[in-house]
């Protein structure tokens, strides 16, 4: 202990686990400090580029508040929020596919009735949204509750928007007796994330684009059944198949279908899966 | 790209850094984002767990302040502080060994003339601290820069302290043309680092204690010479066999001698090791 070196050390801050209580985080602390030890020993870290690290993480942390997760981004673009998703979200094939919550998801969206307009004043061009939330079976999932939120014509969330005083393009709807749900919104368009905080330098200065797809983010939950948080893609959109956070799933793109009137129109159908039960909560 | 699983999204983030212009940069975060995605994979890290953890990093970040840097915190007790030391301060044994640089250095510090008193009112008992700045040789490093700094009786640094509008127990000094140094300050004592903050919650989480065995903060600068961060320590403290950032080192333990009058005195000489060509600076 009095002459750890940068081969023994590894070994004794895991050992200083040893009386942690849940064996869980035990599990998780201890790989977690392995493999950061092995970052920094795989590369050599200078004692300069650890300063810079502390330097990036605290910026970060500065940048997070009610409105912006600056550390999801970050998980974001580092594929770490995809990774876990993709972990966590196996089910049969049949079942709609998850991807990544994203920063910009609010707990107090405001509820509507079906048919209405969320967009509450945002820009863009109309588009009605439709479709249904069933089980694997068919089976209509009725009063399943569903957020839906997203980007306006300028590619910015309402949250983004400081001078904006209501919630605008997102909101609670719950599907009918038949599983239908149906509103009115504005079309969805592609935008970089936020580039103006520690992420958006990391990706210039590793030369990365910013920019999402065009999409709706859903998080549908339902006694019974499996929350599923995921998006619906505009098909054609240029951004698909790099998208910055990694989180395109070939069977959430959709087309948008462009009306003679100039709006538009998806129809999006959804199957939850039914939970299971809890065994890995049961430890 | 539109359908990574958990396997095949690492080389996907990892090939997304192509175009990154330095290399080094490159290297560094592929490395990382190899470790981070393999930490998550091995641990099948749930989406609860994540979210925790961008929880905890967030708290993290908010801590931070001018006067308080909770993620050098939290790298010293995860030892990847005192890795990084370790790998980046090699040298002949005869030079003095480096330890963490810890989070409360403040830049502009108090200078003093040799034989001043730069605890300017913190609590504690009366210590005398002297010794010399040599090279390997042996010969005096003239002028070297000496920032000192330590924790006082109630083992709080003077930033710690909301109610302080001065700094305490921290200074400049210079090396005189004989490399000696001498100071009265007070007795360094033994304290838990800052467990109100998310640091803290880690600390009792895992079920170990947030001691660091009584030590004086060093940081020693000469054109010419290395820059030397360390601490010595106090000989028979009962925290150096487990310092909760791991950073004692046999080498800085030393005898803090107790005088009649009741006040200490400690002799300590340290040893700069020469500056080499910066071949890991030249790339």
């Amino acid at each position: 202990m009095r002459n750890l070196d940068q081969h023994t050390i590894t070994q004794e801050v895991i050992d200083r686990l040893v009386d942690t209580p849940d064996p869980r985080l035990k599990e998780v602390f201890s790989s977690l400090i392995r493999h950061l030890h092995d970052f920094a020993r795989d590369v050599s870290l200078t004692e300069d580029e650890w300063a810079r690290g502390i330097a990036f993480l605290t910026a970060t942390g500065h940048k997070c508040d009610a409105k912006r997760q600056e550390f999801i981004l970050l998980s974001d673009v580092l594929g770490l929020s995809m990774l876990t998703v993709a972990m966590n979200n196996a089910k049969p094939p049949q079942c709609t596919e998850a991807t990544v919550f994203g920063p910009f998801f609010v707990d107090d969206a405001p509820h509507y009735d079906n048919g209405s307009d969320v967009a509450n004043g945002a820009a863009g061009e109309p588009c009605e949204v439709s479709g249904t939330i069933r089980d694997p079976e068919g089976r209509a999932v009725a009063g399943a509750k569903i957020d839906v939120w997203q980007a306006d014509a300028q590619g910015l969330y309402d949250v983004q928007r400081d001078e904006l005083d209501r919630p605008q393009a997102r909101g609670v709807l719950h599907a009918d007796s038949e599983g239908r749900y149906h509103f009115h919104s504005v079309l969805a368009e592609a935008y970089p994330i936020p580039t103006d905080g520690p992420v958006g330098e990391f990706l210039a200065a590793t030369g990365r684009h910013p920019w999402r797809p065009a999409h709706l983010h859903f998080r549908i939950e339902a006694p019974g059944y499996e929350t599923l948080v995921t998006h619906v893609f505009r098909e054609d959109d240029r951004w698909l198949d790099s998208d910055a956070v990694f989180g395109v799933r070939q069977s959430l793109i959709a087309p948008w279908v462009r009306r003679d009137d100039g709006s538009y129109s998806l129809r999006y159908d959804f199957v939850l899966n039914p939970e299971t039960a809890p065994v890995s909560q049961a430890r």
